[in-house]
């Protein structure tokens, strides 16, 4: 078994982060945890919740003890932070960032030293609640971790963050940048698309008729808007650079939606039963594949 | 209080019948219930659950001691049903269909004079699980149930079905025909249809990707095959007769799609992060509301 990390250091401390930092606290009481964090109320409520050793308010430089550094600031962030990081000679550095091809480029372009000791990572986990004082250790239990090493990753960085992420119990898998960021673009960011959208379709219907929707909310727009109430911020960023992926994969979502509502509109029953169909068989796979 | 059944008959009996007719056992432990079903492997599991006290495959006459019956077949099997049933004459009818106007104008194609003692309603709830074996006695407990009362409706039958919801948990309101099916177009019958898509879009990735998504089903997609296994049947047949709202809903939808599709391919922050904003307060009022 690769080694552990003994002291791991949080740029960025949202759900995420905070509930690493919880997992890893179990996993090792001992482990030294520190935190960087840009937004002075995170940093304050960090310093309430009392789980991590230091929070600091300077980006730069990391601890010295460092030997794990954790990224986990919103897309948009990190050229910022990669630009200005300067990490001690020997850690090893990942992220947890929903988009990897946005990553790839930043690190080429304002950090290409880091390139062997950099893990690009993203575990597939969260809830719609944000911030670090709604984090729990058991968030990674059984979920997937994507690890989508480049061909400068050296492999003992890569086998020291897999040995984490499955030390708080997710199974870890590896992948291209490139498909990564397609599978997320339809199993992630489309859903997360669509639900925001039709939240604000009803937003727009007018203040009466959308007090109604409110009211009577069943199931279907319910599940949306627990979806749409995720971070803005995230999100934005997540639309923004994972662009193409997703435009691509939204062209595609629109032309079956078109197909769906001619089916309707000329009353084609059997294109409609059919479409549902594979549908449900669908669900039954993720229940088998322990996903539901 | 008005009075209750003592003799409740089911035409149809699945997720929402078998649910209604546990309740109303809790409610009355004396009350007789009887069953028609016109698919004889549903027969056969009311008759194997031993929930109800007669089990019938003839839809005509209805037992003669029934007070009220239950209508809740999916929306196109209302016309064959109307136009063939026989009710003892005091008894008063309703219905659990998600779409109210199909139902109107069947009654007042096939069935006239059943018009001042039926009660037209839809309870809010129901999971992606079909059957009369997937029932449970608290589905209703502080959900909705919209009755959509026409010019005809006698009084005492509507005093009647609102005592039968109120009975079984439901909190009740009244409204019309036309505006329950524009509410339930966007609050229920849009999010399933998406939902629908958006696997389907994924089904016609091609068999590995397919497979991927399936694996990686993060938060979202997830959600979307959990709505999206919903009955075939029951939804094939709401969206043909909900056509009108459905397809006007949709349009409204595919607008603000493509408007925010505008804004990623435009790296139009503010637009997504104002629209996101939007979307997470809508949640909040729904928890507010209690709907959650």
């Amino acid at each position: 078994m690769a080694t552990l990390p003994c002291h791991v250091h949080f740029v960025g401390f949202g759900l995420i982060a905070s509930s690493l930092a919880r997992a890893l606290r179990v996993l090792n009481p001992a482990i030294r945890l520190t935190v960087y964090d840009h937004n002075p109320a995170v940093r304050q409520s960090v310093q309430d919740l009392g789980l991590v050793d230091q929070v600091t308010g300077s980006l730069s430089p990391v601890p010295e003890g460092a030997d794990l550094v954790v990224l986990a600031v919103p897309m948009l962030a990190f050229s910022e932070v990669l630009k200005d990081l300067e990490v001690p000679p020997h850690a090893i550095l990942t992220d947890v960032g929903s988009v990897k091809g946005i990553v790839e480029e930043a690190l080429r372009l304002y950090a290409p030293s880091l390139l062997p000791r950099f893990v690009l990572g993203h575990p597939l986990a969260g809830t719609e609640h944000s911030g670090p004082e709604h984090g729990f250790a058991e968030l990674f239990q059984n979920r997937w971790c994507l690890l989508t090493p480049l061909s400068e990753t050296h492999p003992s960085a890569l086998a020291m963050v897999k040995n984490v992420w499955e030390g708080v119990g997710a199974r870890v898998d590896t992948m291209s940048v490139a498909h990564h960021d397609q599978i997320l673009a339809i199993t992630s960011h489309i859903p997360h698309l669509i639900a925001f959208t039709i939240v604000d379709t009803a937003v727009t219907l007018g203040e009466d008729l959308c007090q109604e929707v409110v009211q009577y909310a069943a199931s279907g727009f319910r599940d949306f808007t627990r979806i749409a109430a995720s971070d803005p911020t995230m999100w934005r960023d997540i639309f923004l650079t994972n662009k193409e992926a997703v435009l691509s994969m939204l062209d595609r979502f629109t032309e079956d939606l078109e197909a769906l509502k001619t089916a309707i509109s000329h009353g084609q029953g059997d294109v409609l039963f059919k479409t549902f169909t594979n549908a449900r068989r669908i669900r039954r796979d993720i229940i088998a594949a322990g996903q539901a």
